[in-house]
C-alpha cells in the first residue's frame, strides 16, 4: 500500500508518475479509516478536502515544488486556514484562526497536501491525550506531539508537524518508532504555531527516513534540495550518560551501549562525554522558563476560562505565576551560560548521543512519559534527532537522541544518516 | 482634564479615590472625539465597551491590580477577544481572533481599561498610515506604532502597546514626542502579537512619563512596582554617533551635543564611543533578517492574497524570498557577533547615547520617516529608550535614543529616568 512509502519515496514516485497524488491519499484515508477508531491521531480529517488538493496536485500543469501532491499531517497548534485548529482545548473546539501558519502556507507552496490536523496534548502540555501507541493501544505514544507520533508510526501518513518545549517531539517519536528531528532554536517560523514557552519552544518533524529530513528542511528554509550529501566517514561522536543516567531503563541502557560498540566498529570516533556538574542544573532550569512563560501565554484562558484548563495545567499555570521574575531571569542565565559551554565542547566532536527517553513507552494511557532526558537538551537549543534504533524487553521501540553544534544542523543530518544506517541496516 | 494626566499620576489619582475610571475614560474618549477626525490614531474605538470596563473598576470591591482603572491602547496587530485586530490589512478587516494576546490579557489583570486599537502600518511594515502626527497634521507621525505615538502624544489615552522590528516604537515616540520603551529582546511574551520577523521584534510601549514605565512593566514581568529606584549620581555615558552620522539632520545633531554638554555638567562621566568598524555591517544585516523573516511571516497572504497587500509590502516580501539561507545565515552571525561585542564594550559605561531619527518627522504623510538609527541597535537586542528632549527648526519632537546593556533593564531605567530628568526639568 502507498501509505508506507517515506515522504522521499512517495514525492519521487510522483515526480516519476509512478502513482498519482490521490492514490496516496486514498492509501492514507484507509489506512486511518481502518485504524484510527483505535489509535484516534486525528484531532481533524475531512478526505474530501484532502482528495480536493490531491487531484489539484495530480491536474497541475507542471509541479508546484518538491513536495509536490505528497500528504503531509499538522499538530493541532498549528493554524490552518482550512481545517479548525483546537489546540486539544474546549476552549478552542472548532476554532478557525482564518489564516495557514507559516510553516503550513511554505510547504502547500512547495507542494504538499495538508491531511488534517494531528492530535495535540491540550495546549501542547502535559494532561493525557486521546491517542494510543500504535505498536500497543495500552501504552501512551508520547507528548505532546502523540497524533503526529501515532500517525507517522502506523503509517496513517508519511511526515508530520510536531513541536517541542521539553520533550514534545522527541518522545513521540521514540515511543512510536518514528524519526524526530527538531532544528536549532529559532530556525523556522513560528507564526501561527500557538506556543508554549517562547525562550523553548521550536517547530520540527517526525517521519521515517531520513531522505525526508532534507527534503522538508529544504522546503521550510527555501532552499534548494540536495539529497546529495557529503558522505560521512569517521565521525567523532561523544557518547554522553549525563547526570540522569540513575532514571534510565535496561532497555535504553542497552540501546547506548550498542550504538557505542557499533558505531565505535564502524569507524567512528567514539569517546566518553562527563559533562561538568553545572549542566545538572539545566533540567531545573527549564523547568522554571518553561513555567514561567507558560503562565503568561496561557494568561487569557487562566483569566477567562479557567475551569477549561485541565487539572495539569492549572497547577503548570499556576506554578509558572508563583515564580519570581529574578527567578525566571537566574534561569534564562543558566540556559545562556550552559549553551556558551556546551558550544565549547563541541570543539572535540562532531555529535552527541544520549539517552532519549527513559525507555519503551510506559504501559499508561495516562501519561505522556518522562521528557527530561530530552528536556535538557531543548533548554541548549541544539539541533537533535531521535532515532528508533532499537526493540525494548516488550517489543516496544526505544530512541536514542543525537545532537549537534548549534547552528550546525547540515553537519548533524549527515552524522545522523550515518549512524542510523550502521545502527538500522536497510 | 483628566486625559493629560499620566499614567502612573491617573492610577494614583484614582487609588486616592481623586477620580473615577469612569470620568479618566470620558475625558479620553472627548479628546478622541474632538481629534481624531484629524489625527486618524485609532482603528477601533467602542466607547461603551470602554466605559463598561472602566465602571466595572469603580464599582470593585477592591483593586484589581496596580494599573486599576487607567486606560490603555493596543496596537493593533495585537489580539483582543473584544475588539477586532485588523493588522492594517484588508485581509483582516474586522478580524477577531478570538482571545487576548498575553499582553493584553495580563493588562487586563492588573486592572488596565483597554481602551481601543491603535492604528498600525500594514502588519508593522513601510507602508503609509491613514495617522497624522497630531503636532502638525501634515506630517508623519511614523510608524509602524503610528497610532500609539500619535494618540499618546495627542493625550487621548496616557500609555499604549508598540511593537519594534527596526524603528517601530522609537520613530513614533521621537517624532509625536513621547517616551518609548523597548526592553530586551525576549522580555515580554509575544503570543498574540502579529509578527514581522522573529528574531526582532520586540513588544514595548509609548508613554509620557519615566513613572510609568516602572509601573506598566512591573505588571507585564509580574513582579512587584518598584517606584522607589535607586538615585542615580555619577552615571558613566557613552556618547556614540554611530556610522550613520552623516545622514543626521542638524536638529539631532543639536540633540545630542546639548545632552553632552548638560549630562556632563550634571555629574555625568561622559565619554565618547566609537564603535569599530564591524558595527558597520549592522544596518545591511538587520535588513536582510527582517525581509528573510516577514517574507516566511506572511507566507499565507503572499499565497493566497498578494493583491490586497500594499506596493511596499509586495516588495518587501518579493525581497525576503529572495535571500539565499546561507546570506540569511550570515546576517544572523553578524548581529549574534556584534551583540558580543557590544556587552563587553559595556563593561566601561552604564547607557550609550545615540541618534534616535535623523530629525524632525518628515512633512510627508506618504513616509512613515528613517528607522536605521534606531534598527542597528534593535538587532543588538538591547533594552533602549527614546526620549524626547529637544525641539527641531520647525517645533516638532526630537529625541535621543539611549541604550543599556543586555539584560539590565532596571538598571537603563534609573539612568534614563535620570536623564530626562536633566534635560527636561520638570
Amino acid at each position: 500500500m502507498l501509505n508506507e512509502l517515506s515522504f522521499a519515496d512517495a514525492a519521487a514516485a510522483i515526480e516519476r508518475g509512478d502513482i498519482t497524488s490521490e492514490k496516496l491519499v486514498r492509501d492514507c484515508l484507509d489506512r486511518i479509516e481502518a485504524r484510527d477508531g483505535d489509535v484516534q491521531a486525528w484531532a481533524f480529517i475531512d478526505p474530501e478536502l484532502a482528495l480536493a488538493q490531491a487531484r489539484a496536485c495530480d491536474k497541475a500543469p507542471e509541479r508546484i515544488g518538491p513536495l509536490h501532491g505528497v500528504p503531509f499531517g499538522v499538530k493541532d497548534i498549528i493554524a490552518t486556514h482550512d481545517m479548525p485548529t483546537g489546540m486539544g482545548s474546549p476552549i478552542y473546539e472548532g476554532n478557525m484562526p482564518g489564516y495557514d501558519a507559516s510553516c503550513v502556507a511554505l510547504l502547500r507552496a512547495a507542494g504538499a497536501v495538508i491531511l488534517g490536523k494531528t492530535v495535540t496534548v491540550e495546549f501542547a502540555g502535559m494532561a493525557p491525550p486521546p491517542t494510543a501507541n500504535p505498536h500497543n493501544l495500552d501504552c501512551t505514544p508520547g507528548g505532546s506531539s502523540s497524533g503526529s507520533g501515532a500517525a507517522v508510526g502506523d503509517f496513517m501518513v508519511p511526515a508530520a508537524f510536531g513541536t517541542q518545549t521539553a520533550g514534545s517531539i522527541h518522545r513521540p517519536a521514540a515511543h512510536c518508532g518514528v524519526i524526530g528531528f527538531k532544528p536549532t532554536f529559532d530556525t523556522y517560523g513560528l507564526h501561527g504555531v500557538w506556543p508554549a514557552a517562547q525562550s523553548l519552544d521550536t517547530l520540527g518533524f517526525l517521519t521515517r527516513a531520513m531522505e525526508d529530513v532534507e527534503l522538508i528542511h529544504a522546503s521550510l528554509l527555501g532552499r534548494p534540495v540536495n539529497l546529495e550529501r557529503p558522505s560521512v566517514t569517521a565521525p567523532r561522536i561523544a557518547i554522553c550518560k549525563t547526570h540522569l543516567w540513575n532514571i534510565v531503563k535496561p532497555e535504553t541502557e542497552e540501546a547506548i551501549a550498542i550504538a557505542r560498540d557499533v558505531l565505535g566498529a564502524k569507524g567512528a570516533i567514539v569517546t566518553d562525554l562527563v559533562l561538568p556538574d553545572s549542566f545538572d542544573e539545566l533540567v531545573g532550569a527549564r523547568d522554571v522558563i518553561s513555567s514561567y512563560e507558560r503562565a503568561r501565554a496561557t494568561a487569557h484562558e487562566w483569566f477567562n476560562h479557567r475551569d477549561l484548563l485541565s487539572p495539569q495545567l492549572q497547577k503548570g499555570v499556576a506554578k509558572g505565576f508563583g515564580w519570581e521574575y529574578d527567578e525566571y531571569k537566574h534561569a534564562m542565565k543558566v540556559g545562556a551560560d550552559r549553551r556558551r559551554n556546551l558550544d565549547a565542547l563541541f570543539e572535540n566532536f562532531d555529535a552527541i548521543i544520549a539517552p532519549c527517553t527513559a525507555g519503551e513507552a510506559p504501559p499508561d494511557r495516562n501519561s505522556t512519559g518522562d521528557h527530561t532526558h530530552i528536556g535538557m537538551w531543548n533548554l541548549l537549543h541544539v539541533p537533535s534527532y531521535a532515532l528508533p534504533t532499537h526493540k525494548g524487553p516488550n517489543k516496544m521501540p526505544v530512541a536514542i537522541q543525537i545532537m549537534g553544534r548549534y547552528g550546525k544542523d547540515d553537519a548533524l543530518f549527515d552524522v545522523a544518516k550515518w549512524v542510523l544506517e550502521q545502527l538500522v541496516p536497510a
